[in-house]
């Protein structure tokens, strides 16, 4: 068995997220279609995260284990060649057999953009949030401070999350303006359900004066999702990076 | 009655080109079931450009004639209502009723979108033509000195055309590199069928070294359509802007 690790990309406008589902098209199914038409075999793919349905990845980090002799770095061009093109492999190399993509991940990185301005908007509608009001940045960067350490991220976790521990730590939380679009850069050991976009909805409620930086701190400390704001649309969001131990 | 002018942008992935036809799903098709929905009335809407299927438009220009009494500045709020997100509304105002968008426009710019990189291509697949190939950018670029002027382009027409003359003044024809894009703007007083498409195929030749600048000006003068390059695919045609005798 050799076990083979990938980078991809999507755009998940056309996917039911990342994840197996019966009855919807998911990456993880189109891929291990695909690698079974290449293989024969019926293969169970793994991913870093499990991407929600319209989220988008530039650095999604996958993996499987596989009896066939295709030399790991040939594995790229072989599966780009049957994948739909909305989907792509970057990179492939062959690691470690009880290498796991979320498991063993030490960093993950996130962005999520927000256009804002109404000329382009009819071809970003599916790759960021279009957002024209008036918001008030500095506020939203300000805000952004208390987002960076160590913290019980309760507040920030949709229900039906599976996980034991709701701390996270969170090395970088950074708005910037780029030309059009107001970018949210998010680099944390790890991320709770529906953690970024919370994160940005509450952030926009920052931007429109509703919650103050002080408000951000309190409603960490609480816990309580309720007094976080709103969970932003999933078309913003970009898986961009997953680093591991070398 | 009142004479609406527009401009419009859309997305022209999911549209059978800009002009009506039976059975297909084209944008003035959806223009007009719009305003219907507004209106009651079935209006004719022109436009100044026939992008073709896939061919998107950052300043289509379109104009239509209506009894309503919709102020012609909310016009562009109106329609944004009820039109799907890849359609959009930049502006609306009230014309001369003698306005055609196509037969008064004295200058039209479009340009070509060439992505350069395989990092990205999942998003970019149906806004740009993906080529990774070492290009002459220097040959091309001097290539596009040939374009420029009052020249005969039917060599760089597809047949099927229906125009009187194919006598065009050129303006503007450049190539630059933004980023991972190589961009090229194209504007004259007029295209023939395709030859946008056509000239940056053409062009594509002369990045490969399989045409020079000089094949380039005999190619003009024989007027042979089949000594100049293929029809570059639509998806990265853009019709940017109209203009006018104001």
């Amino acid at each position: 068995m050799t076990r083979i690790k990938m980078i991809i990309e999507y755009d998940g406008s056309g996917y039911h997220g990342f994840q197996r589902q019966n009855n919807a098209h998911t990456v993880q199914a189109e891929l291990e279609e695909q690698i079974k038409r290449i293989t024969g075999e019926q293969v169970n793919v793994s991913g870093a995260g499990r991407t929600d349905a319209g989220v988008h990845a530039r650095g999604q980090v996958i993996a499987f284990s596989t009896d066939s002799r295709i030399p790991a770095a040939r594995w790229k061009f072989a599966l780009n060649r049957y994948l739909p093109e909305d989907i792509r492999v970057l990179e492939s190399q062959e690691v470690n057999e009880s290498f796991h993509p979320a498991f063993d991940a030490v960093r993950k990185h996130y962005q999520y953009h927000i256009y804002r301005q109404r000329q382009g908007a009819a071809f970003v509608r599916k790759y960021a949030l279009l957002n024209t009001e008036n918001l008030d940045l500095e506020a939203m960067q300000q805000a952004c401070q208390e987002i960076i350490g160590y913290h019980n991220f309760h507040a920030f976790c949709s229900s039906g999350a599976t996980s034991k521990t709701f701390d996270r730590t969170v090395y970088r939380c950074t708005l910037q303006e780029s030309g059009p679009e107001l970018i949210l850069d998010i680099e944390a050991n790890g991320f709770l359900y529906n953690m970024v976009r919370i994160i940005m909805g509450t952030l926009l409620e920052v931007g429109r004066g509703k919650l103050s930086g002080e408000d951000l701190s309190h409603i960490i400390q609480t816990g309580q999702r309720a007094l976080a704001g709103p969970t932003a649309l999933p078309h913003g969001l970009y898986l961009v990076e997953v680093e591991y131990m070398t």
